[in-house]
């Protein structure tokens, strides 16, 4: 396992230099999944079981992005995937440039790339990384009032995860408040809420992911 | 209940500038702390309940800082204290200048005044509010590895309240492990674990709150 420390990108193009990034990628054959989320959403745990249920099918690689620390692409590591550990030098988001850079420290064949974003549910939204799906992981705990907050992340966002779901029953979480919204905010948004723990809700989250890359990859 | 539209503070002397505010309030008596936090970590469920506590001892108000919505100042108002909100303009901090002009809207004669900044693990950990107090709230959901993983914001807190404890038995969170990792950052960090739920923890942390307004006020 790798661990990258990157600079900060200086560029009034990020835009330009993330729809490189996609087509380049796409030429490829690498999909792009950029996974987005508040700290402690279980973005690691998701991929984790992801990366377990998929692992004959498609070959995933998966890039953590942090201030600090090397705890999540240990995990992945851990699971015999390519993982790659990236320090953003203080920033709070990715973007192209960046991802960019985090892709060329990784060597396996992947097909499926995600790029764990930094835990933060402001700035990230704000930066195209390059990624062909955006994907927003939001937990029960977190309350049902996210969309209300946070509002970008759920208009620049293709799918929505919702985690920790085995959790709802100690929670006061209104899945249909969260659902409604969400569309409110992005009528096409894809929205599957589920447990890593109970394995509930994963199977439709995964054929989400599968025919998506299929997709592209046929 | 109010809300403010903010402009974003252009400025290169923050620190400078959140020093005078912090000696303003002083002199005005006004005992100002910064809540900062992830997302959906429980601070304005922490807030509602120490009003509730506190109320017939001090006289609290809250200024919510949001990019959208109020609902967290609504709840406030219900409880009869003061609360404004503010709107951070897309920001995702806030800085000593938003600060004070969120402070100017405020019109009641509060003792204590509750900065909820925006919920981010990051950026609002870099800049001085002029606050007297830093406290950071980590919610059990959000796991034990947050120290590992934003390290400067637990070395800017002065305190720390861990919220959601009654959910402790559902998730795999080992307090002992957040203690140590957070005071190896910071080794003077006074550490509180609550909820509001059960009120468990609740009279220390209002007992700490108190007696650092006291210390002030005297």
């Amino acid at each position: 396992m790798k661990t990258i420390e990157l600079k900060m990108t200086v560029t009034d193009s990020n835009d330009r230099d993330a729809e490189a990034l996609r087509r380049e990628l796409s030429e490829r054959g690498i999909f792009l999944v950029n996974l987005m989320s508040a700290p402690g959403s279980g973005k690691t745990t998701l991929i984790s079981h992801t990366i377990t249920d998929l692992k004959d099918r498609v070959k995933i690689g998966v890039m953590e992005a942090d201030i600090a620390s090397d705890v999540d692409a240990q995990r992945i590591c851990e699971l015999g995937a390519e993982s790659i550990q990236v320090h953003t030098d203080g920033m709070c988001h990715m973007d192209a440039g960046m991802t960019r850079e985090g892709l060329a420290g990784m060597e396996g064949e992947n097909e499926i790339v995600f790029l764990e974003n930094v835990g933060n549910l402001i700035c990230p939204a704000e930066f195209d990384t390059g990624a062909h799906k955006n994907v927003m992981i939001l937990s029960v705990p977190e309350g049902d009032d996210k969309p209300l907050k946070y509002p970008l992340m759920f208009q620049r966002s293709d799918a929505l995860v919702i985690t920790k779901m085995d959790a709802a029953p100690y929670f006061d979480f209104d899945l249909e408040a969260v659902k409604m919204r969400a569309g409110k905010l992005n009528p096409s948004i894809r929205i599957f809420p589920v447990s890593a723990k109970t394995g509930e809700g994963m199977a439709e989250w995964e054929n989400y992911l599968l025919s998506e890359w299929e997709m592209r990859h046929a």
